[in-house]
């Protein structure tokens, strides 16, 4: 399959052609900068110095890559996919957008969180994550991969929502990220000897993905849900943990908990359950494809406290684009993507 | 003041040592260690060269350091300080304990927590945390400093409980620490490459610092509190942040919780207020005694959350014991104490 | 190809299990470990989870799993391997020793930097590192693959020593590591605490790498040589840079140092030229095993220096054990190994 | 005394806030910058809260900050304490630099490495490396602080300079920094994810403290000196770590190495001479104005390794400004800066 990049100097860009270099069924035909363009990639990302060979190009010719490509991947801030999904409409060409504008179902959301109008409120979109709702992946022309956050989360909660064991509305997930969850734009806060041996929290109350993960529980669990998400910021460069927590439903057991993960993940090929009272840690993924899930429960409080551990840039970005490409495809959902985490 | 310190060469002790050096009032002249005895402390804390030409002793000779000395600091795992607390009981000298022994009021709780049998449950201590029990400090006998994780926690949500503007059964803390608070025993979890570009929690449902908090919230709310705790292992030197959870009670408003705080703190030296809306960070208290704290009120889901930056080995240890030595000694809180966090 | 991994929860043993995973060509039948025989693999490296289902055995049956495999892995701190390598001598398996025994061709110089005997002087062995002496490790019954120091060292230097443009005996080689080149130990100086936010030196003038080394100086160039070689401890997990001086012979010419460097690694895969005037970076071949070279000449010093920058756990360990693997068995040296590196 | 600091809000300018506030006989009465002038020092430093209640003002009123001060800091980029300088040349008002206007006996040097013309050549002005030039410090109108690397490393070869133990020639400086010395100015290649778990080296023969450890070196030696300097970046905040490499005379025994440094430093506070085989740290000079010295002779090579570690905002900027300041006033050399390094 012939595939484009748009967007390929950000982080995200860029490890979605670390992934594609190893995959053995694309190719990558174009990759695109609007502040780059001209330049090759490996002047910005020497990492990949012998390895991609290629000259950053410019979306304005977005119908001519739209029609040299069976796939596009939209690495770019949110309210320009939109723009792309519109302008390809009439190709055959599919899309996968790693930012938001084709995740929520009501662009009513979108736009109250994101503060633009949605311009393309009936677009031919799913939402991206791939082990909830991989049959509808399969045919989408658009695929609005999930969140980074939001996938780390709905993860973890999912079997919970979905087997009903918790009340949803005391969902509070307490989610931490390394900073290239930021992006590679350089500010003040994320100078490097401003993060070394710091932590904090930011955008409480207030997090985009705090919609995107009220949107899953609500499908999931059938009960409208409204969440507190608060991230932070931990000293490092990749990985998410997201601690979630909810209060279990009156006669709920350890066993309907530990059966509920079984149920729906037991199959899954990247979801580990590392189980009853097991930590999963960020580095135990690091540039792997993997979701690791432990889980505790608290007879005193009679709280569930689920915790995930995902890479960002893969499971969280181009992992999961990739992911779903090999749906999307038809191909074996591992093709690309099966490798050993690095570490330490 | 002649002060001594048992358990020098753990992290807390060295902290006290460098607290002490700059402190007017205090002469350390007794400093133990029974894995070192005999070796110079700054054989094992090259950073003392120069600052302390100490020879290590053993604890063997309690009653004679504890003659020589206004001031005992125990710098010991928990179980220790009871039987220095004990040997000690008939002399003039106080004690601040920075370890566990004297900080439950009931003594079962501390059983239950720790396992080992309490052997000095008529002691006369009170609990150190200086700006909530102030006035009991200042002529106690044996002072139970709080727990580092406890010290940001309580902090956080003291003003909240005290004025019943929170359902304490709600309070969910999710604490973050740097790997100083493990101590400077050396294994493999804490090994550098291990927790280097990597992040995790730990003792879920079972941490030590539970029952802390309870205690302190059931007494200031007046109603018998359960909670969770939830600490994780940040890839820093030093420093915590506490986030801490809890749905507001019907009626309350953003400005009763501002008030709250304020009327709490708002004469207090080590709490700065940084606001609603703030996120404090520790790297902004690093070396100091400070605590900054942060609040959030979201109007979607009615909960407060708190964040609570300190240095664990200051404000959450060797500070904090200097701060109540300057209690207790009737001296200016800030004697010793009064210096600019380390930044970047 | 069946392979065992002896010693395989070290890191270099673990990072092999890693690359081992994707080689299309390799099969591994046993792994073991005498402190930790009849444990699964995963239970110590949880990253493992659902890539290896394998137990841990004793060397104990050296002889059965000699029988076994084609090739064994050798991951065992120096003075193990030597044992071993005479067991199987008899055995047509072939090993390739990640350690020390295997390195000199003077096992003098071995035992006068290692300080113990060795005993097995006449073994059939080659040093294996790829680029320099690739003819003799095609058949060699015993591959001694280089150090990580070494490795980033030699091919720095290398260009330069064989077409005697420099002064052998003014180089110094100052180079910086991340920590896992330590091994898991855990020890109190590699506890997280004391290496974060801190740099240091260790073993100047006496690192067993130093001898290393001068053995391939003084074989390139053909002039006996010793050298300065001074390592540093890096607050990172992964990867070695190399920073070497030396003093230019009368009349060389930025060009010819230009030209030395494209006439020997012009077709190396695995070295990439970064050229004269770039800064190599360690995090731009994590994970790979990438040797990236950038170098400088000083006209007002007549000294060049060159920069090496190398995954210590590929490149120099587990990488060039299965590049020599590849090249012993035949094979495209790239198998299994053609990745990109993890960035950022 | 009255003090104002120029530039305050730039990170040495923020360790001098952090240093006088200690300091019994210093008081600030100015801060500037010219980029946020009428913001409050601790919105852009918030671990300053409550502690400094200043708003910054614009140089352009510098005589009027000259007039109220006794002592001006500058903290500003090259080129623009020359101009501040000649506007104060009448008032009585006294200035340390932390730029290197100052810094360069030979103003011809300064312009061939810092590519501006210099405009005060004629500058009543001393170089600010206080253990060394102490006696011209203290009356000196204009001070020109030493650089951070040069502070590190002057002091490392000093001893043996003075004495004509080592051939000045070969000296070769390899160094170390935490990114902090690289300032407050957020860019890519200081972006956060970019140096985690990362480590290059940069302005390798270029760098400008080179010529400054030239100028001491011959002024010591009394030869003619050129040397090289590596400058490298350490993924921590704070710190230097330099790494200096001499050949010895002939003759020159380790008992003569070990004596220079006694000679010139025992009496030194700020110098702790760590002895013969040591590895001075970084983090054990953490916060605080002491240099560290460590020293290895090598039999094979007769060469000598001269290892000093500082932290590069105290020692290496802000502390010996006060360091200066205290010399210049007559006061203690300890005064404010009699602390203890924070470890871990």
């Amino acid at each position: 399959m012939k595939v484009s990049v748009l967007g390929a100097t950000g982080y995200a860009g860029a490890e979605l052609l670390r992934l594609l270099y190893s995959h053995p069924e694309a190719q990558v035909v174009h990759i695109t900068s609007e502040s780059h363009t001209g330049e090759k990639i490996d002047s910005l990302y020497p990492h990949l110095s012998g390895l991609y060979n290629m000259q950053l190009e410019s979306m304005k010719e977005i119908e001519s890559i739209g029609r040299d490509s069976d796939f596009v991947f939209i690495g770019l801030p949110h309210g320009h996919a939109m723009k792309v999904g519109q302008e390809l409409e009439n190709l055959p060409v599919r899309i996968i957008d790693l930012g938001a504008d084709y995740r929520f179902d009501d662009t009513e959301v979108y736009e109250a969180w994101y503060h633009v109008p949605h311009t393309h409120k009936d677009a031919p979109r799913v939402y991206g994550l791939a082990e909830l709702y991989r049959d509808k992946i399969r045919d989408a022309k658009i695929i609005g991969n999930a969140g980074c956050f939001t996938t780390a989360s709905i993860l973890a909660l999912a079997p919970l929502a979905k087997e009903h064991l918790i009340e949803v509305n005391t969902i509070i997930v307490d989610a931490k990220s390394g900073v290239s969850g930021a992006g590679r734009g350089a500010k003040v806060p994320n100078h490097f000897p401003e993060l070394y041996d710091n932590f904090r929290a930011y955008n409480a109350c207030k997090h985009r993905h705090t919609p995107e993960i009220e949107q899953a529980m609500t499908d999931l669990s059938g009960e409208e849900t409204i969440i507190n998400f608060t991230p932070h910021l931990v000293p490092m460069s990749r990985g998410i943990l997201s601690t979630c927590y909810a209060t279990l439903k009156p006669g709920v057991t350890t066993e309907m908990v530990n059966e509920a993960f079984d149920k729906l993940y037991g199959e899954e090929h990247f979801i580990r359950l590392r189980g009853l009272g097991a930590y999963p840690s960020t580095k135990e993924v690091r540039g792997s494809n993997y979701c690791d899930l432990g889980w505790h429960v608290d007879e005193r409080t009679k709280r569930v406290i689920v915790m995930s551990a995902i890479d960002n840039l893969v499971k969280g970005a181009a992992g999961q684009a990739v992911q779903n490409f090999n749906i999307a495809c038809g191909f074996d959902e591992k093709t690309g993507l099966d490798m050993v985490p690095m570490y330490p």
